[in-house]
């Protein structure tokens, strides 16, 4: 039986679970591809912690450079993340004429378009399954499924940590620093959660779909982001009362060669399959010409799905071995000469439905201040909801605009919460209305 | 720019998808595959009526056989349906050495297992992603993302006729033979609508599915299948009350080396995504060791999504004959050689919940009755519901039991359905309870 030699780097939660699957399910991996996977060399300075795995003698080691120098190897996983020694090892395994398979979204957000440009040169393949959605099957579905289809626009929960924590905020009506603490008690959230709750890391899955959706290349510093910190329990129960669920969604559209790429805190209806997804599962909405929309749903983290992922790379790849094949699919989608650059849309251009909240104080005239500033700004509204409930002596003041220039609302904002009978900032939050088709 | 010719088979409503996407997104599919996929011939009876592309002059033909004996054409894409002609010519393409896209699933349910090892020993693919669930990418997240997990169980709405009705019922209290009127008038249903009513279309998905999921031999003659025509808007009703909506659904699971493929109506709870999933979209439920669940949803049928699965396998193909690859992914996903013959578990071994609807009459010690041959079986209850509401001089006393063998269960139905105080024959519907992971 022919062998595929594979090399590890990074035995942490994720290449532990990677080793996991190549050693507990290596029966039906056999049944399936015909030949013999081989874990050859797992790469980690702690080779000591007891992962609950049984490796052959010597496979671990803590010399990663010895795998991507070992000409026997032929496909290395990098489960090291960040941007460093990461991004060094890829490359030397790029340059050894290797494949390689990574979940490593920030180093590929940052720097995916030399390394696929490298990756294409050398005729490897750079495979990034794991690196968005998880266990969704969210780059091959892109990649192979909708490959005929004109991509029009993606909407997803890419992120279990925010979505856990706002469906906490939603069910039990605590704030978010409550709901953060929660996440971090069961592990869901990082002692340092900035780049969950930040939305950064939603950013670079983002950045990197809409690269391949269009067949652009990756542009991760024109993504808009705004994170979840301020989401409080009225602007939800606010959401809920009109129909809405709060989500940290990934939002980007492709429409008359415009490109937008956003990540915010969004409104969406009820009856918006995305609004039913709670706790720390992912879920994508992808769009497209022939196929209207499919939505895919998984564990988007977490040891085992994400091995899943990135075994399904590995597999991927050494059928391609196996086969003969060479260069089989290209990294984004397109052939390398037909990736464009395209730029996003600067978020003040951006023209959506807004819910906006004024902490009002309760005088005769304010409505009709606010109103009046809204409209000189060519923003009309939908519906204007004030509640009698006092907070600090301001009343909630809810407007509901239709589609409006973001940059329009953000100037009669400044000038709204420069008024004296405002007491607190507006709070925005951007809506989605588009259904499932 | 290399070429790749493809011939089509059958001109319908799928086939005029397929040569729409080739004809008319033939700019993106270049810049992707890097390669010109080029429509060399359709072949259809009806070459007369229009049908709305621009096709080249003479690409379009009376005689499916010069197609399939063409030896430029490395592509043979079947779009005729049934299991007469359309078999004849897969036959002959895979002696003739040409690859094979098929959507026909009730031929493949019947004839897969012969015709996939016709196949893989003429080493071409005989590709049928459009086969099941339309645009859904179930055939190829299967095959493919999933390939290092045990798939343990599969539950899936396949049918976007029978949601549609299913749908109609529930929201609008209607009779089946109404919804199935409505159906019939929007063309979601066909005239004689028994193969998708009956549950047979979703059976031939399912058949196919398991074999895919368990590495075994399609067999569809034992897939247990029950219809939708005996739904009330009753059942409906109560199920509501419990919490439950009522679907069409697709079962199959893998426990302990048996396996169990069966389709019919089906109450799942609320909370369960599939309870959500409305008029003639499809979407399944995929559960497996590593990934946990995961969810599809797309449209299940239709001209455009199934012609963007046909059209997902023929890129595949091609990137195949561009790359070099010979026999990359076998068909049912397991080597040829590692597919074995599993039975599939008799209905009446089946150990589910029940619930039942019994048409009693008024009297003293019905219940005690009805309920004492519940027990004697061995089935026990966990609710028992006797509504005020006379039907025909008879109430409706409606029971869900705890999981019972469905032997059991049939038997005590049996002596119930014989007493005098019963006046129709009791209503069964199974209850999956499980939530997704």
């Amino acid at each position: 039986m022919r062998e595929i030699n594979i090399g590890l780097l990074g035995y942490g939660t994720v290449g532990t679970g990677v080793a996991k699957l190549l050693i507990e399910n290596k029966e039906i991996l056999t049944a399936r591809v015909g030949a013999h996977l081989n874990l050859k060399w797992i790469a980690d300075i702690d080779t000591e912690t007891e992962r609950g795995i049984r490796l052959p003698d010597g496979i671990l080691i803590k010399d990663a450079h010895k795998v991507v120098s070992d000409p026997e190897i032929d496909i290395v996983i990098e489960m090291i993340g960040g941007e460093g020694i990461a991004k060094d090892l890829i490359v030397k395994t790029i340059e050894n004429g290797k494949h390689i398979v990574t979940a490593n979204k920030a180093l590929l957000a940052g720097h995916g378009n030399v390394l696929f440009a490298a990756a294409a040169k050398k005729g490897v393949d750079l495979a990034f399954e794991a690196s968005v959605g998880g266990c969704m099957p969210t780059i091959k579905s892109m990649r192979e499924s909708l490959v005929a289809n004109h991509i029009n626009a993606m909407t997803g929960i890419l992120n279990g940590t925010c979505n856990y924590i706002l469906s906490k905020i939603a069910d039990e009506g605590i704030t978010f620093q409550e709901a953060l603490a929660e996440a971090q008690k069961h592990g869901y959230a990082e002692a340092d959660p900035t780049l969950d709750v930040g939305g950064f890391d939603t950013a670079h899955k983002i950045a990197i779909l809409t690269a391949l959706a269009y067949g652009m290349e990756i542009n991760l510093k024109d993504v808009f982001v705004e994170g979840i910190s301020k989401i409080t329990p009225l602007d939800i129960e606010f959401a809920e009362q009109f129909g809405y669920r709060i989500k940290l969604l990934a939002i980007s559209k492709y429409e008359n060669g415009r490109v937008e790429a956003r990540v915010h805190p969004t409104m969406i209806p009820f009856d918006n399959l995305l609004a039913s997804i709670k706790g720390t599962v992912n879920a994508i909405t992808i769009s497209a010409d022939a196929v209207g929309d499919i939505l895919l749903y998984g564990h988007g983290a977490g040891m085992m799905p994400t091995a899943s992922a990135a075994l399904s790379d590995i597999v991927d790849i050494a059928r391609n071995i196996l086969s003969g094949a060479v260069g089989r699919v290209p990294a984004l989608s397109y052939q390398q000469e037909n990736i464009r650059r395209i730029p996003i849309l600067p978020i003040d251009e951006l023209v959506t439905h807004y819910y906006l909240r004024f902490s009002a104080l309760d005088r005769p005239g304010v409505l009709s201040t606010i109103s009046g500033i809204i409209g000189k700004y060519g923003i009309s509204l939908q519906s204007v909801h004030q509640k009698g409930r006092k907070m600090n002596g301001a009343v909630p003041l809810v407007m509901l605009s239709h589609a409006a220039r973001e940059a329009d609302v953000k100037r009669a904002l400044n000038e709204i919460n420069a008024l004296d009978v405002v007491s607190n900032e507006a709070v925005l939050i951007r809506i989605e209305n588009e259904k499932l088709d």
